[in-house]
């Protein structure tokens, strides 16, 4: 796949960069010259139908950006996006195919793994989601008791989980078939627990997502809320369906409740919105219809992402700068700041979509990484932001932002404007003033008034928050961490660094079993710190 | 106040910390060496009543701790804090006393500031929330309608909300008074919309929180609200209260609503939790009492920080750790992960009280700060946070972690042992591990398995959730945060960086205003990129 003995790093145009970043230093090159410069907007901005990337306060020239579209070459984006589409095992490691994109083509087209199109599966599962979701809003499918499905409480963990969040939440005021959605993950009981106080169990539908079906969090809890379901007299059979593999132990029998969807080892868990995993609960909370817009956004944006040339592809061009901000600008964290409350689990999720993917410290063809790879992702709405952390974001510490911007919101606007504004301009005032601040900065006398500027920023706009632009929107920032991975040739789809952790898990797991199991079973042959927390646990609590 | 000239970083210890932190590259200091050390355990941790701080899975050694003692001596700590906690005028740039820590002293002693003892006022300010929200429990106080209150709405931004939203998640289990807590911040008219669709107008009470009254989007959201209760036919002025400096517009007439509750300049919005800003919306929510001892668990913590010696001293050791891996070992960020769900919404509390407080770049003398100073807070519970961003922990750029514990969970556990261990103590084991696998690391031929450990972590047990070890918490992260900026001599209270955002925003408000006032009024004189979103704004789409 990819060559032997390549290095990114070793290339003569990351070491043109590495120059290029110096040369930027420069007070010319500050950001508040370079915003002046005539036709900075329409040259350092791009439009994909309802989706407009605005670059032009970032800390990039002309040349920065033909030295990147140079990278980008070299390291032969174009030709590993499409043999991801096309489905080539890029998941070198662990020898998979990585088809999120294919959970959305709508093209007819086969895209075949080991000989196999994937595409009947997959067509299948959406009829299967079509089908059911449609049975239970019109009360075909529903409890044990006759009551309608009025609660889907998801059962799964990071990637299970936090798209579907996101999506549920940016597309709230479109959820309008009686359902409310709740997300049991963390294997802590006060997840659970306060779950209970806000479902009606006759009502509930359990979704248990988790492709192998062995993930300890996920049945753990599932096991929990199976027994609470038959504790309140219920058939909690008919209260569980399954998001799992095929042939998994979740995919038969009474585990699989009333109805398995599959889902592929060709998507993993982060990028796994648009499969059934998102599906399933979308669906029934938004109904399918809407569900399916969001894929045809997605699938829109997969389209520009494979086939646009570097300087017009949107993704593309925004890992570039990415990584021009990280490797040769030096920024270690990145804030992902919507101007609109329903996108308020976007940084949550990207988080996880980006710092799992990209956290890596070893290339496709194991060589350590001698430049930094994944930044830290972290967020939250403005104008909140800025009565939270944008202090930091001025006059400490400077990290670059994605700012988003939504034209039309989703509710029709009221009558107040207190200060002669609406509500919706007020949001906008501050959008744009917190770009043009970090870039522009302000000279003072005064010290504490004093503002440094050159703080590199971009924004998207949204024409509003459609299904369709939100499926824009996610299938943007997928393409957008798979750029960068495929630039630094680090493989964007395992995920080997949560290995340890559970390994030594595992054997706590054994001490503890022990320990319920005879009372007298000692931690002595454990490390000291790791006998004082297991102590602690069984005490119940803390020395006097 | 301070040393004239003083500057930290040009100081002897700071040399030494320096060349220390070179030392402390070598192998034989790499976590997993350190933690193996005989009476590690013992010898770096600490407790105090029900708080325990565990800091032996740091890249500390004696001599480290020694250097950094040494540090909080030549930067006076105990004095400043002692000057701080007695009413002297340590906001220096804002001329103001900072006495959040006087809001839950209950010694009977005076506080003066410029003659005059605060603790009357604030005592007032007490029994006035204990009996308001014991009238409204009993229905004394009721809506127009004369129907009970059972939502209440916390209008207000940043600091007005977000210590109330982390008290308020970590106490769910203990609201028992029928009442819903929510959270009108954004003057994003989604979040307006989104509370609208789960409130009941007639028993719902709005706490308007704004210090001055003039909160731009605080005084948007009041409105808007205020004219949808009229609109369904209430008496608006009978669904409020206003938390509000003593004169500001709020504290009068029709704009107080029903009561006005003062809270005052000499505490700011981020370290308000303890003030009549969480006091109001906690204690109709908790009840007064639970409130109460809240606040007793944070002023018992209080205590500790200003008695205790440097070596015994937890948030002073905590912040001197935080400054070691900052300013010496070069890591710039920070996440917080609490293993317990109820503490959701601590991470976001805490990036606000962080980031604001101590993202400056100037000293309390004026000098630049030559080495950095705040760091990016982030943070989600664990284990979600392990599926989610732990990938970059382990493999990634690292970054130093609090984890925190607690020992009993507020639910007692049911019977469910699935793998033979209860959720509660899953959650340990993988706690427990974290920390470890972080530390240790592994090798590994396989690079894509190879961990390099050294990755540095503290812990914090608690023994429960209650509403004094939540107080404990809060304060803790509170007195961390102000010996922090003591160290670097910087000014934790003032936040001029939020200001060249406002003023650009309000002359862009003006021009929203004249576009609004007259269509045609242009925006031709404004920079090309402004213009362009303005222009947005108004045609309601992007160019096609």
């Amino acid at each position: 796949m990819a060559e032997k003995g390549f290095r990114i790093s070793k290339t003569p145009v990351w070491k043109k960069l590495k120059a290029h970043a110096e040369e930027m230093k420069r007070p010319e090159y500050h950001l508040k010259q370079l915003i002046q410069e005539d036709g900075r907007m329409e040259g350092f901005s791009l439009k994909h139908v309802d989706f407009f990337y605005d670059f032009s306060r970032q800390r990039v020239t002309r040349k920065t950006m033909d030295l990147l579209f140079e990278l980008a070459k070299v390291a032969k984006v174009h030709r590993k996006y499409r043999d991801k589409v096309d489905g080539c095992k890029v998941n070198v490691t662990e020898n998979r195919a990585a088809l999120h994109t294919a959970a959305r083509s709508f093209s007819g087209q086969s895209i075949c793994v080991d000989g196999v199109n994937v595409m009947d599966e997959i067509d299948a599962v959406r009829r299967q989601m079509k089908e059911f979701s449609e049975k239970v809003h019109d009360g075909t499918v529903c409890g044990s008791t006759g009551k309608k499905f009025r609660h889907i409480v998801v059962i799964g963990i990071g990637g299970s989980y936090l798209g579907t969040e996101f999506v549920a939440n940016a597309l709230f005021a479109y959820a309008d078939k009686g359902m409310e959605l709740h997300f049991l993950s963390n294997v802590d009981s006060h997840n659970f627990e306060t779950i209970k106080t806000k479902i009606d169990p006759e009502s509930t539908l359990c979704i248990v997502i988790s492709k192998s079906f062995t993930t300890v969090e996920t049945m753990a809890n599932a096991q929990q809320m199976k027994a609470y379901m038959t504790s309140c007299g219920l058939d909690a059979v008919k209260h569980f369906v399954t998001v799992t593999s095929k042939g998994s132990p979740g995919d038969k029998g009474k585990e699989s409740g009333i109805e398995t969807f599959h889902m592929f080892d060709f998507i993993g868990g982060r990028f796994s919105v648009t499969s059934a995993v998102g599906g399933v609960p979308l669906s029934l909370y938004l109904g399918y219809d809407r569900f399916n817009q969001f894929l045809e956004g997605a699938r829109e944006m997969d389209i520009h992402t494979k086939y646009a040339p570097s300087p017009e592809n949107i993704p593309l061009v925004s890992a570039l700068i990415g990584i021009w901000n990280n490797n040769f600008l030096g920024y270690q964290a990145q804030a992902v700041i919507p101007y609109a409350s329903p996108l308020s689990k976007l940084a949550p999720h990207i988080q996880q979509l980006n710092m799992e993917s990209n956290g890596k410290s070893v290339t496709i063809n194991n060589y350590e990484i001698d430049q930094s790879s994944g930044v830290i992702i972290f967020g939250e709405p403005g104008t909140n932001a800025q009565h939270s952390f944008f202090q930091l974001a001025h006059q400490g510490h400077p990290f670059p932002i994605d700012f988003i911007g939504v034209i039309t919101p989703q509710y029709p606007e009221g009558g107040c404007r207190p200060h002669g504004v609406s509500n919706h301009q007020e949001l906008w005032a501050n959008l744009i003033s917190q770009a043009t601040a970090l870039a522009v900065g302000k000279d003072s006398e005064e010290k504490t008034r004093f503002f440094q500027g050159n703080r590199p920023s971009s924004t998207i706009l949204l024409n509003d928050l459609s299904p369709v632009n939100v499926g824009r929107l996610l299938a943007y920032y997928e393409a957008q961490t798979v750029y960068k991975a495929f630039i630094w040739d680090i493989n964007p789809f395992d995920q080997f660094g949560v290995e340890l952790g559970k390994t030594i898990a595992n054997d706590l797991r054994r001490e503890i079993v022990a320990r319920n199991t005879n009372p007298e079973h000692s931690f002595g042959h454990m490390d000291e710190i790791t006998r004082f927390y297991l102590e602690r646990l069984f005490a119940g609590r803390l020395p006097l």
